[in-house]
């Protein structure tokens, strides 16, 4: 069967989101590493390339203009690009790839500005191009299950919706001799003008979207960089209350200074007839309350979960998938979109997050550092 | 040793709490039920004091006032009242057994309105009274381990808190044949003018000042009432943003229309260098992270715990304490604080809930009322 | 309604247990202490009676035998005693309130020997009088909700029976200052032949009886004294292999010296239809799977449990009882059973362990001490 | 640098765990598979290949013994072989790669008998060949935590160990209508003369030795083919006894007849200074308790972890690995092993079971069966 062929734009650095991207591509046998511009360091920039399989070193490039360039004009040329540099490059190099004609999956966020996200949707619609944007959490197995069953009307409609993404690595960075959580995270230059909600808020915001189908249309956002005589550069906790189409409430709160919480993103949407509860400490388990009902435990891979779900997984029951399966998946939904887009090819129609929802986030923070500015009042993000 | 006599209004109609009150204040044999005013019925009051023992039945009152008067005038007359009767009677009755002389525990709400729970405390001072207010879940054991650890700055400066309160029985209800939540709940009339703000919101918030002894300074609330198209009288899903003294922030979602969730109140404190979480749903358990370290497990009566956490157990590790014991600790608290005062014994020393929490609890209700009717904006307390 | 009087022996030491029988008894109303004979000690033993509201204190006994002889002649003389006295003694206390006529509810173990539980299931017999004995694991809430699931046939026929009991408050002693298990437990004298297996496994046995109604019929039990080097005088870690009638396996594990474990009781029973799954540690929540279908958490007080196991709770959902809440059970189901004998009056019909559960438990005892001893060899329980 | 050659027998029919094998193989760079026999079905095989990578199809072998032969003269012929074919073929496979001089990693079991165990030992040593076992979960981060924290002595003396591996499978497919558990696991001619004992008994038993170092020295087994009337031709209900050098005690349930459980290995050890748990269900965390201490949770990449725990997780923490990572981190251990032995490079030193786990777990099997057999009597393993 066919593969695609991709390359990458990043990954050399050693931060681990690099190497998820790769073995998220590559998992299902969907697509091949042909390519790639990974670091700007030359012998580690072909050390990369190396280790990671790729043979014909003249796909190897010095940056990443180049690559898109020759890669353009080869017949045998990627299918795809896979973005994983640091938050302020995504614009340029996606727009340098776009412009090219070949297709993007980029790591969150898109950009660092709204117009610049758009400006991307625009290149894209234009060229009939696809823009993936990496939604982590989106790809996990029983988010489908719950996606799914919200959609059947499983557990009525919906009333309100309670999320959370607690972290504790930045003050835990502090007291660590190993912190390897990269400095760029707090620099405003790099990350664009929010910490916590722009890098895990958005996730948030975006799994909840995907989950619900719901538009978001106004948020009440206080901002607070904690401990606050530290006076720190950017936002490491927030506190969100949220207005979707047809007045639905939802609250957030996420939090880089939450001590005892790893990467806790949690999320619950609560309906007339039922509930359906996800967390990322246990992503495996899906608990769905029918009204009146006891709480049940759903798992991968059973009878009772609906077919989209159920091929999603690689495994048999009781055997763990995670972090790394879950961005295998959201290659899984690009890849075979692509496939048949390209290629005629169908194998499968699988979900991802489009540059749509990138875009929304890029808003969603825009208007969340608008309400906080103002002293927490709504704002609306259109 | 001196057991205290005490009398209570309410406790007759069937409702759960008046048995918990009960049980509560006879549990560590600190007092002894002498008198009451059960119910209006006099038939079923009269089967009530017989069933919880009173002997003499001239102390079985037809209405709160004769009883107020006459065990004010009697030598053996009681120390103290139960108030366990529905929330617009409470300041009523507080009011006159305060006037005649007798010292008052009393359900929570205090009353409906501030001005009131001002007035019966003004009351108490004037006549040198003792005034409790049962919050619950002030009384649970690992609670006063977290306070002490709190005020021993064993989790540092506190950073942010986050707390909720889901339930689910309002929408339950509506489909239960079953149903004995009192539909006074949903009478603005007779729970005053929030609902679920009012009945649980309010122990979030006294939870959360027993434990830190921080002071609320301002909210921004968001009452909703759903579902929306059934014009509900009151709010059941509530959100609030809150500021502490000296900028510390908080945030608390109650909800009495979320599926899944019984009586599931939980806090997370979180400070610069650790963190402590405890939920309702595993009471017996509080998660203690110090920064850098492993999640740690208490449990009551160890070693480990402080001599006034251990001070609050009755059974050996491992075997559980309930919602009774909870307010049996309450009970423990106000008798032993009303020996010392009264009779100059000393049995211990044991916080309990005053006056002040719930006057507290009256302006917080105020004031996210306020904040929630003018657009959510943020109300202060005062 | 009518009150059973009660008397008690043994509970003035101190020990938590005496003050647990004496909250059971009288927790739904269905009793009064009215008599006692509690501890040896003169001074403490009216003490504790007058602490425990005992009226006139010529019911206050020196020795149990005054007790029995002085109750059994009273026109109101007790109904039943409760024996909380350490196990050695239960037997000839037990006998005595027998002889005069006196029913009773003793605590576990019955006796120390099997052939004295026969003869006081003889004599009880001969006498017509009730006899309880308190496993208190039996009463919880949700323990009668399994019972009757599995009775309705709900998880099929029963394939296997896994428990076990583990505790490490042996070791903890050895380490903590503040050491309140009496050292007779560990004294062969007081305790019986056996350690662990009798003071917890048999609670272990009597609770998959009272779940199943199966009838045990051989075991295979290894027993160990650990640390190895001690040369501790009782058994403190035991693995039995059970084999109930029909040819149904079960397997057991009890300990005092596993580190990290409190009371932590747990059964899982699982049949071809279905599982049910209990645990101590989180004793209010019942986990029960059909098969291929999700796990569902089954919690007290809910529509979708039996009337039996509702009618065992004292507050709405998600108000936790506990273990003083389960012996209150078990002391409703035999005050309920001795009204209705007595008095012809039906408060309800309750399950409580009965003389013969006792003596099964003897017998396990006796039959795993005998394969122990036997180099691990399978041995009948008759 | 370099990367290890592999090549692979089995995967080609859609069994998961040859696709396990193989990303398990090349997670972390170290090998790159090069040749193969995937299936006996030639347009399978050759489609298998493709999917995979492979691209020099001359390396596509119709048979192994073919494959064995010509890897073993080609000048860039395959380092290591991996065996992942059904069970009762594992030892002529391994056989012919070993006497072609070949490195072998090789699913568990190793053979059906003991014997053929021994003899690839036998050979293996003759040949100087590294002979790895995919005893899967001994490859989990967390384990490795725990070996080396009992290694150091953190939980003192080990006084007993429990451990269970309950699954629900094989009633679960009997109503499932999309069974895929293959039904040669209920085959004795393909899956030997046990069922659950050999299938994932032995799995417990690799992993409690892994973890302690104890060498097991006797058991006492009994087996059960439940439902009872269903004739079924192997073990699928297992306890077993053991005895580890030193008068060490274990316990072990297995299961494939447990509704309601999954893949839910569990392994307790208990120290006379501390107790560690691990539960497959939630991998990502391991339970310490030191004496008379709160439960403590471990979670992978933190500080407090081992150097060796650490350098297992390709993930910061919080982001969960699965069953694909402990199966990178087997190869991990064995590529660097071999990697080390054959081109003298240092690339680090990870665990992974030999063929001395596997011939452990060979005669594990064989004493279980014969103690089930002899009426449950204590057999040695030697």
């Amino acid at each position: 069967m066919r593969k695609l062929k991709f390359g990458m734009v990043g990954g050399g650095n050693g931060a681990f989101i690099g190497n998820v991207h790769r073995h998220g591509a590559v998992m299902d046998d969907l697509a091949e590493l042909a390519a790639g511009c990974f670091t700007r360091n030359p012998e580690k920039n072909l050390e990369t390339a190396r280790q990671w399989g790729i043979q014909d070193e003249s796909r190897v490039y010095a940056n990443y203009t180049e690559m898109a360039e020759k890669e353009s004009v080869r017949e045998d040329g990627i299918d795809f690009v896979s973005v994983c540099t640091p938050n302020d490059t995504h614009f340029p190099i996606a727009k340098c790839f776009l412009e090219h004609g070949i297709n993007v999956m980029c790591d969150k966020p898109l950009a660092l500005r709204t117009e610049e996200g758009i400006e991307l949707k625009r290149i894209a619609e234009e060229k009939d191009l696809l823009f993936g944007v990496t939604y982590t959490y989106t790809g996990y197995t029983m988010i489908e299950q719950a996606r799914r069953m919200i959609a059947a009307g499983e557990i009525g409609k919906i009333l309100t919706i309670v999320a959370e993404f607690p972290q504790e690595w930045l003050l835990v960075q502090m007291v660590s001799d190993r912190s390897d959580q990269a400095t760029w995270r707090m620099d405003p230059k790099r990350s664009g003008p929010s910490g916590c909600c722009a890098d895990i808020g958005t996730h948030v915001e975006a799994l909840i979207g995907h989950m619900t189908g719901l538009k978001l249309e106004r948020v009440l956002a206080r901002f607070e960089r904690l401990p606050k005589d530290k006076q720190l550069p950017l936002d490491n906790n927030v506190q969100i209350m949220l207005e979707y189409e047809g007045g639905i409430s939802g609250l957030i709160w996420s939090s880089q200074v939450a001590i005892g919480n790893e990467t806790d993103l949690r999320v619950r949407i609560f309906g007339d007839k039922g509930a359906i509860e996800w967390q990322h400490r246990d992503s495996q388990r899906l608990f769905v309350t029918r009204i009146n009902e006891p709480v049940q435990i759903y798992t991968p891979t059973r009878d009772y979960d609906t077919d989209s779900c159920r091929s999603l997984s690689r495994l048999p029951s009781g055997h763990p998938e995670g972090f790394f399966e879950s961005f295998g998946n959201l290659y899984k939904g690009f890849c075979t979109a692509l496939l048949k887009k390209k290629y005629g090819e169908d194998r499968g129609d699988y979900p991802y997050p489009t540059i749509d929802v990138g875009i929304e986030g890029l808003k969603f923070v825009d208007a969340c550092l608008k309400s906080s500015n103002s002293g927490n009042i709504w704002v609306s993000l259109d």
